[in-house]
């Protein structure tokens, strides 16, 4: 049943392509001269350039949120490669039924989140491909793809079906959840600074963390507390000028202070009222942080893990 | 009567969102998703992360010229806090009827250029509120607010009513106009350098000023002239090396030629032919000038005004 | 006979405004406001500012891939000045029929690769102008031309018919090609780092360049090949650390190795398999670099030249 606007919603895209080349743009513009009438939608195109986790991740958190439609995905160090280009079809719902995209992970963790695929075909566009250079496949392939099956082509229409266990998956981010103690990978630190975890209100749950906690980052310890919002007055933390994480911290810095909340994607994230948490911990993505609980309420739990 | 292309319109978005990460991306999907056919129109998404008052300026700018449709604006520091999200209409008319964005002072200024409020609600989004995070209002509450209204919903289906003296508002521009001098917030710095003062050119006919002027900022004069464009051959103006104001200064750099225009919002500006205005003046937005007249026309306004 | 989604087809926007001011939304909303329904599309505005040249190439390796529509396309340092603000018609097909700007050369790259222009006016806005400022000609003049034109005016229903051999023209971008030698101009440094050279295929076949080759930049010496994508691993080149060209160098660095490759556009363009080319050789738009055969190709070419 057709959405209005569009036989098929919208097409969706995010890329590394960055806003000042017309990359984007030509995409965009052949889309819409190939689909006349379909709404073009910019999830992002400045996802650092060849970074394919950075992307599966921005795709992940951004899927659950569209309509109707086709994704394309473009972060494709291999273009030009024997990397397979491929479509595929997910759970139909509500959200985008199609991605589209190198076969590099890029669309893995999206996929997962949406229910996993219902069909896969290797993009075989000789007989549609547009133009004759072999480094542009979101022009020449990935867009004329998108544009066909928001049109009511079907998957085998634009290739061959292959395995969908074959398609290329990134390693799952990284997390350890131990009694009082959370390891977890940082997986996006956004423009505010704000550093979202690997990890889940559950799995903090699953460790019996408490409010109070300790963030400790490579060599650096924070004093941490839950909160439920960026600004809230219960996200006191001190920064401790040593190493060794234990007891609490002495000469508290409001501005830095550092809180634990539940993200709009539902992770915990990292989060500090006055300045980027990413500059205040000094983390970037990829790296791991290690979260638990204070003093008093690691005896408390131990205590209880032992009653 | 609603215009082609959607019932009401368009849906406008400004925020400091930035480009980088997907927040703009999945507000447009969410819109477009709500309101399946709605074109949705980015104004920019580059306001200074929580500057408040930058955006309620850029706002401010560009309302005059949207046509019929819903603004959301969000610049929110204040997310996932008791602070009220609200919904006004304006004096129905070309331009949008709506505005929606937290109550912080944002939409003030470009409610004011409208014509004034006609209603307000905060709202009330617990039937239609999405996702269950507290820190993406925009997604979860705006523009499924904003998908509403495009879609025919009247304001007090989306909240509750305010009294609209409630709302929040920023303290107006500076602006102080005397006898042959004006002292003028910089409101804006653009792309270009060019710099926009709170004052227009009805100040400077109040104020007697003439078309040979001096800019004073902070301890630094220049000389300059009323100009009609950029690039005006009459813009020649000449750095003073020294502080006090007064006499024509000396070593003429015409690649430093300082005019002052009218800009494409009816402001006072000061705009520099080779290099960025800004840089040439050293100014930044927030910062005070003072436009006063050169001596012989300030000499002449003096004693007519003693006539 | 329109397209759907349109009268005719789309409007294509490209400039140097930037993303962070609202220049680039107030266009976008004014069109729309003026011709309800038509899909806008953001080439790019990103292109540097007052870089009229840029903007020119730019615009040319976009419009190929249009559709059916009207282009407005704007860098203009001579806004507010005499400079002609004109529209052009194109050759009948598939792209735009359409584009807009000021007359500076910023649209002639793009028309040549349209075939031509098949009509020219000097807008002349008197009756349709919008706004009073004399800085804002893409909100004012050039997005109401295209929304009028896209709603089905004439072209000569926008302004005075003009002879297109007045229109201003840049001059064309260097290129000098000898047997086994291709002098050419850097015509565009993209995201990645490509580095874009203003010779093709052809002119590499002209000159009878090998698949080894030596690219001279400056004083600098980098050994090459000819490659089909940006991985492709038989783009083995090796730095010279001495200045003169002509035997193959020694200590190679595979993460430096240099290809040349023909792009998306069907331009020759050298590019890095680990690191932006144009890093790596360090050039810039504009410069000149020579590409020619390596030692043992250029003796049989030679010998052939000779025979």
């Amino acid at each position: 049943m057709p959405a209005r606007g569009g036989r098929l919603g919208s097409v969706f895209l995010l890329s590394d392509f960055g806003t000042a080349d017309e990359f984007a743009g030509v995409v965009r513009a052949v889309v819409l001269r190939e689909a006349p009438g379909c709404p073009v939608v910019d999830l992002t195109h400045e996802i650092p350039p060849f970074d394919v986790r950075a992307g599966a991740l921005a795709l992940e958190r951004t899927v659950p949120h569209l309509g109707r439609g086709v994704v394309v995905a473009v972060v494709d160090p291999g273009v030009g490669t024997e990397r397979r280009a491929v479509a595929v079809s997910v759970v139909p719902g509500a959200g985008p039924g199609f991605l589209i995209g190198p076969d590099n992970g890029l669309l893995g963790f999206a996929v997962e989140v949406l229910g996993g695929t219902t069909g896969a075909v290797a993009l075989a566009p000789a007989t549609w491909r547009l133009g004759t250079g072999a480094t542009f496949d979101a022009r020449d392939v990935f867009a004329p793809a998108a544009a066909r099956l928001w049109s009511g082509a079907r998957l085998e229409d634009l290739g061959v079906p292959i395995d969908a266990d074959t398609l290329v998956h990134l390693p799952p981010p990284r997390l350890e959840v131990e009694l009082g103690v959370v390891h977890a990978e940082v997986l996006w630190v956004d423009r505010y600074g704000n550093v979202q975890l690997s990890a889940r209100p559950a799995d903090a749950l699953s460790a019996g963390l408490d409010a109070d906690l300790i963030v400790v980052v490579r060599r650096a310890t924070f004093v941490t507390r839950r909160s439920t919002s960026f600004v809230g007055d219960e996200a006191s933390t001190q920064r401790r000028a040593a190493a060794g994480p234990g007891s609490a911290g002495g000469d508290a810095d409001e501005g830095d202070a550092v809180g634990l909340i539940t993200d709009s994607n539902g992770h915990l994230a990292l989060v500090c009222r006055q300045r980027p948490a990413a500059i205040v911990l000094g983390v970037l993505a990829g790296d791991m942080v290690i979260v638990r609980n204070g003093e008093r309420t690691r005896s408390a739990v131990a205590g209880g893990a032992t009653s």
